[in-house]
């Protein structure tokens, strides 16, 4: 083997390694750490960042992917070896754009932005998170100005996540999403029939919660020799390798949706972290492709299968034996629509799954409108409020429940909300396909088998990891390199319109 | 303030967070990582580690303490800066003395022994275990030639774990040990009277055992914010900050003393890194000045607290309360005396206060013999059996409770030993001075009150972290560079002459 490959693997482990320890970090400190700890592993934090970008960015690495031309030329597109070279090339031609000097504070202003975030949530106080705000969209357009002009200045955020994906094209997606979903929605609103979420309220024990939780998961997939679960406040799935995935969920003692589904999902996220093949462990390939396609897959698992009729017709037995004092007396149907009723409401992360995605449109189109400069920060509540009203007929009764609710644009993550709606759009893109191949999938889940499933999955999306740029790694598992919005409507109309008649 | 002492201390602070970093992995590893992600970390940490001592022993660095030469020599010798020239100067001169082929050569011999000797140790198969040790002596021998000669070729391994400290003092304070122990046992087990252990065991749940332990160390100085605790399976203390410290115990079903005594063993060690002064933070100074130092301290709260009487009197009546079915028709006095029960008995981690330190001159004097070639290797089992009867009396039915008991050759680690008998010996030359200053220290615990004696070892002890030299920091400490033995003797003819009249 070439002897530069060698020597650039091995930087790559390197640099991999201080990625996964930073993982590492980060969970321990959202789910172990004492909080006293917080000042040391900041400092932590940073000392690995820091360290990982001095080697990635290195002139050394810079003449390795140079004289690697010919090598990668040589393979076949998607070996590894090729994908290796081609994928950290692009990667490393986007790090060395931007100078330390910005890049140090923009991690900076993220921490403090976080905290004062925290304060101005909890007071429902716009007015002293505005500095915060500023400060993110200065630090967005210094970014954007370290890259060659793009035909959107947006496109460039959106580059991070979704790499290659456009302005224009989320545009023409969400206008389409719009199209259907404001009419969709309306009707369904209009039926004015009113599903019971009562009985998802109620006394539920902890422990008893994540036992159910675990037995739907364990059958998603998690191991224990490899898997991890814990309680925390804000969710999310993490690991340290493909084989030590660390996935995270939140339980109230008085509303069962939050832990059961929130499971589900983060195991979506930690399946596909799972199936990356391990030939590509110890590279930054040994992720996702992508921020959509990632979310892609949690939503497959929480909507596609764990809020389905065929999934309950096994599991609610298992519920009903768990909680009997609860469930005894509800029929599957009544449970069914139950976890499967849609009403607009004000936070995003409960929403759900039709309107959820009226919440991103809107954060989108705010988004451009910050960048461009056609609203000033300071109007950004009265614009929340009215485009709310607008989008989801309810009025926003504070900041804490409108605009200040999600903590990205604290971080400076402008350019990620949009990819949570794709993600529900590219998973009903890829079940359809799955659909045509497991024709019998839903009475498989009828008897509590989702292998072929996860089977499907790993072979036709996961195992792929980051070698492919998102449009090609779409194209491979759902035949199309273009995210299209049909299948997530047809989904929509063929669900609800059966729920709602 | 001199430029280059920032940019030494700037470059320390990294190094530093690196270290913490390992120890939030290894942490990690032994509490909380599924086993599946064994591989990976293992990787992680020699990645880190590689990256730390590259950092530490580069020419910069040693052109800055060079240069700063002369700025430390207008500081006080006791500054923080000083300090930290002089025993960073001191590790740096060390370490460039290894090279990095021996370095990790050492690191992987030390993870492949670990792995062999658990097999060995589960099959009590001695022999499998030779060649691990064999490599484990070839690699000391080249380990002690990187270094100038020393008086003895020993010295220079237990300068790893207690600078400064030589053979020859060792075994002046061991044969002085021995004298006076040999025959205090023999007394103690002359006099026949069998002490029952037999409340010790039965059934405490988990659960309970938990809650008692955390009330008795939340009284030492454990806080939730600051402090953790979990179960493993071989207990530790560690941690990723001054105030983030993680300590562990394990809990029998059967058998109430690991964890209860575990967990203030443990705390000790907490305590110490806990203390050690805020302004240390960040560099390889905020830790404990040595192994017997540290040992010292969770021995003190282990044994001089938590099996006086004083304490028990506080504790008991709680005790009791927790696990009423077990305790309410045991007296005190019957509970402490089977608390401090001596009996000589196979396995070091299980031995009383006394006969704990036989096991340890056992050990001390088989590595200088191994080192200095005077037993074959392979003759170990033998001698180990026969000294041991010698010693306690009793005899070794098989290897696996006999010399394969111990992990630390596996992992190269000779010269450790010492530290632990030593540990116990200092902690009650601390503990005279400490009864002088607070003479009524055991009325305190009788009230279940212990900040007076943490402030007193914050004050003295504690809060200098690694700034002086273990005999610097001993005289502090304990008004002596000397390691004493006579107020250990002392302590225990007057508590277990009482005990077994």
């Amino acid at each position: 083997m070439e002897p530069k490959y060698l020597m650039l693997k091995n930087r790559l482990h390197e640099i991999a390694d201080l990625n996964k320890i930073s993982q590492v970090l980060g969970w321990d400190q959202r789910v172990m750490m004492p909080p006293k700890g917080a000042a040391a592993r900041a400092e932590q934090l940073a000392t690995v960042g820091k360290i990982l970008y001095e080697k990635f960015t290195s002139d050394e690495m810079g003449r390795l992917l140079e004289d690697l031309r010919g090598y990668e030329q040589s393979l076949p597109f998607e070996s590894d070896e090729a994908s290796l070279i081609r994928v950290t090339r692009r990667d490393y031609e986007k790090a060395i754009c931007v100078p330390t000097s910005l890049r140090v504070e923009m991690t900076r202003t993220a921490a403090q932005g976080n905290q004062i975030w925290v304060e101005a949530r909890k007071n429902s106080d716009f007015k002293s998170f505005l500095p915060v705000l500023e400060k993110q969209l200065e630090l967005r357009h210094r970014y954007i100005e370290c890259f060659p002009p793009a035909e959107n200045p947006y496109d460039v955020l959106l580059d991070d996540y979704e790499r290659g994906l456009t302005t224009r094209e989320v545009q023409t997606v969400f206008d389409q999403l719009k199209k259907d979903l404001v009419p969709l929605i309306a009707a369904i609103t209009e039926r004015g029939e009113e599903l019971s979420v009562a009985p998802l309220h109620g006394h539920f024990p902890v422990d008893r919660q994540r036992e159910f939780c675990l037995e739907v998961i364990k059958r998603f997939g998690f191991e224990g020799d490899s898997w991890r679960l814990d309680p925390t406040a804000h969710p999310f799935a993490s690991g340290s390798a493909i084989e030590d995935i660390r996935i995270t969920t939140r339980y109230y003692e008085d509303f069962l949706p939050p832990a059961l589904f929130g499971s589900m999902h983060e195991i979506g996220h930690g399946l596909y972290e799972n199936g990356v093949s391990s030939t590509l462990e110890r590279t930054l390939l040994a992720r996702g492709a992508s921020q959509s396609l990632h979310e892609s897959q949690s939503r497959m698992w929480e909507n596609l299968v764990g809020r389905s009729r065929s999934f309950w017709r096994f599991f609610y037995p298992r519920l009903q034996a768990t909680f009997p004092d609860h469930f005894s007396n509800l029929d599957l149907e009544d449970f069914y629509r139950a976890i499967n009723k849609i009403q607009p409401s004000l936070i995003r992360v409960e929403a759900d799954e039709a309107t959820y995605n009226l919440h991103i449109i809107l954060r989108f189109e705010l988004e451009q409108e910050m960048l461009s400069g056609s609203i000033a920060l300071k109007d950004l509540p009265e614009a929340w409020n009215t485009r709310f009203k607008e989008y989801l007929g309810i009025d926003v009764p504070n900041d804490a429940m409108g605009v200040l609710q999600d903590v990205h644009w604290a971080w400076g993550m402008v350019g990620y909300f949009p990819t949570y709606a794709l993600g529900n759009i590219i998973s009903c893109q890829i079940w359809e396909k799955i659909l045509v191949e497991i024709p019998d999938l839903y009475e498989r889940f009828e008897r509590g088998e989702f292998d072929l499933l996860r089977g499907w999955l790993r072979e036709n999306l996961h195992r792929f990891g980051r070698k492919f740029t998102p449009k090609e790694t779409l194209e491979r598992v759902a035949g199309t390199p273009n995210i299209e919005v049909v299948p997530f409507i047809r989904y929509l109309k063929g669900k609800f319109g059966e729920i709602y008649r």
